[in-house]
């Protein structure tokens, strides 16, 4: 019905999180639309980020530079290290400005249904970052799933051997939650670590 | 915080309909990550598209060759024109398999607001399509919105000085809709075309 090279664009860009067939569909269409304005430049920058992108070999965040921006900037606590399952989770804490260390990014959870033990998480080079001895903390944090804290505590059991201090985020109510929106969970952790006021 | 690549890469994306800045992100993240399967066939397809598609000199449709497959199809009736307001329309009539004649696609709809008038909609170049006298019946397909009802009506009188017959599409209650869910313009609609069982 349309052209081969409509219906690859459309394909493809169904692939992306977020895009189904009909939102692609629409997607290609304004890419056409807007050959010059957008269709181009994203092609460019799509070839671009093919050509410059590369994984971080110390932390494994994503970056034209190797050591990545964060790990190459000297302003940022060295002392600090945390650990995030993958980038989506490392660039969420840098969206927070909360966290001004360093990473280690896992790539993933452990999960022996998928095969994923503990050397496909980069723990060994992690455990050498903390053998150099400038690394005082390492927070996890991994998601609040079963997956997340399950590795969490491998991570942890992993680590302790190595005299570093290992600590978690907290859990508890999400800063402008109502307690009638939220799950059980949630709500018997909040209780349990309540703090004194 | 991310590479300038990166960077560039999501402001681009977040400007696909249906993605917003966080969607673009993930959206980012996702190509980064399946770079060969994914990001440089994207980039591939992106720039091949660029290359090769065109809008149809005849129709309006985009499509690899000019005119349109649909406009060379000599299985297609030749009678039947049907007006739409862009291609996402013409493909939707495409999809639902119901029509079999060829099209012409006004690229917007009359807007004294954008000074969109009847030039831009191409109406000339259909009118001398109807000059041809191959084609017997005109169905106005333009949205049911006000833009669009204005548009057909300024559409239907520049062709019947012409003798071809105009029509348009029902109004009505939509097939697997509720009345419950309905609005009220839809429902009076459906009301005063009502049909003898």
């Amino acid at each position: 019905m349309v052209g081969r090279e409509i219906e690859r664009l459309i394909q493809l860009l169904s692939r992306l999180p977020g895009l189904g067939s009909r939102s692609a569909r629409r997607a290609a269409l304004h890419l056409v639309e807007k050959r010059d304005t957008l269709l181009l430049p994203l092609a460019e920058a799509l070839a671009a980020a093919a050509e410059k992108v590369r994984t971080c070999s110390v932390c494994g965040n994503f970056d034209s530079v190797d050591p990545c921006t964060i790990c190459g900037d000297p302003r940022r606590e060295s002392t600090l290290l945390c650990v995030v399952e993958d980038v989506a989770a490392l660039w969420a804490l840098e969206r927070s400005g909360c966290f001004r260390g360093r990473y280690h990014v896992l790539g993933g959870l452990l999960s022996a249904l998928d095969g994923i033990g503990p050397d496909d998480l980069g723990l060994p080079r992690l455990a050498a970052r903390i053998g150099e001895g400038a690394i005082a903390e390492v927070i996890l944090a991994t998601p609040a799933t079963v997956e997340g804290q399950t590795t969490a505590h491998v991570v942890a059991e992993h680590l302790t051997p190595l005299g570093v201090k290992v600590s978690a985020l907290a859990h508890g109510v999400p800063v402008g939650g109502a307690l009638d929106y939220l799950d059980d969970g949630t709500i018997s952790a909040a209780v349990k670590a309540r703090r004194a006021l």
